[in-house]
């Protein structure tokens, strides 16, 4: 899993049917220390995640390992929301106050 | 998923019989901010995309949740044309307008 | 998928027994323009290419959707030789007659 | 798998149902002279590995291939802590010894 | 799969159940001109390659397509010992005598 912060969302009606339902959204990667890295997924939304949150998200299978991604052609989930994370002893990242990260 | 735009097609005789009767179309990565990226993949077209359309794709064994590419030897199929993208609360991409994005 | 060419052969004789009778080439490869990419993979045949050819080739699970890969440790695959591909409208490679790409 | 050291871990409430249970740990990849690499994981752990120890880890859907990852959405799993090893005839990482690692 | 060159070893005491009696080995990547190339993966090996030698090695699910791999969290296997490689008509790599490759 890598972290990513939602920071768009896709609208598309020419799409296949096993689509119909899901909640699509653009995560931009971040690295472990907090700061925005290079590239982004398209993720489907497992969680209920909204813009500016930070989430964890799995590819390839594992991505389908959820009820509402299962025989789906969907190669990238968002399985959890972030609270905080720690390296190397202090905080990295905390939804709750505000610490140094890389805006979008 | 990825976003990447429909540049090109192919054409082989000599192929696996179950490619046959698939459409494999080259799809040009782009960036979430909706520039071209550098690479490509040829994918399967499972929801009928043309030349010049913005589209996401999967790849890995997720191409293969599909009816047209299930047990298929094919690592990447388009799930869905694009219509609209927004990141950091503005459009980047429309296709019912012209909008600032990298051509082929 | 991804476009390459077949450069080169491997000979092994102390191999995994689910190998025996696979033939794997060396295939460089090339991007969407035509032009010799970084990279390489060593790829199960799966349609009778030659050193030379242009093909395209899978990668992962999907490598073992075919008869002769079906249950062995084959992550590539070679499922098309590949007669033409156009992008943006101009051909970019033609098995029929010189263009422009790049040599080995 | 791929070498990498135990450098944080993740807090989420918000999160898959199937992922309820699980000890997930931020590990920073090493490379095979014991050097920190560039990138990271978030990875389930299988073995109780603590911060700061040096481990292996696997990606994709074998990351589920054990009883605690069985059929939930995690790509990457911690499957052994290293005890040493050895690259050309000489020690790279000893846990039992300080070698020159990079640390975090 | 790709080239690679068996440099080194690892030992794990503490480890996932389903890896006990599994041989991994430290293994090198090359690229397709017999140079060494950036990278590594620990690798199972199911062919019982030694230190020093040329192997091939595949990746993902298909690691998991062998008898002594099957069902377990290896991501990465050894599936045969290289004899000899040809790219563009010239040998590149024999394991009969000295050819030009970068050492480990």
């Amino acid at each position: 899993m890598l972290f990513g912060k939602v920071i768009g969302t896709v609208v598309s009606t020419q799409k296949s049917e096993s689509l119909v339902g899901l909640k699509l959204l653009i995560v931009g990667n971040f690295d472990a220390d907090g700061k925005r890295a290079g590239g982004y997924v398209v993720a489907a939304d497992s969680v209920g995640a909204g813009l500016g949150e930070m989430v964890l998200y799995a590819t390839g299978s594992s991505a389908r390992q959820t009820d509402i991604t299962n025989n789906r052609p969907v190669d990238a989930i968002i399985m959890a929301v972030v609270d905080t994370w720690d390296v190397g002893g202090k905080t990295v990242f905390s939804k709750y106050e505000s610490v140094d990260t890389a805006d979008v």
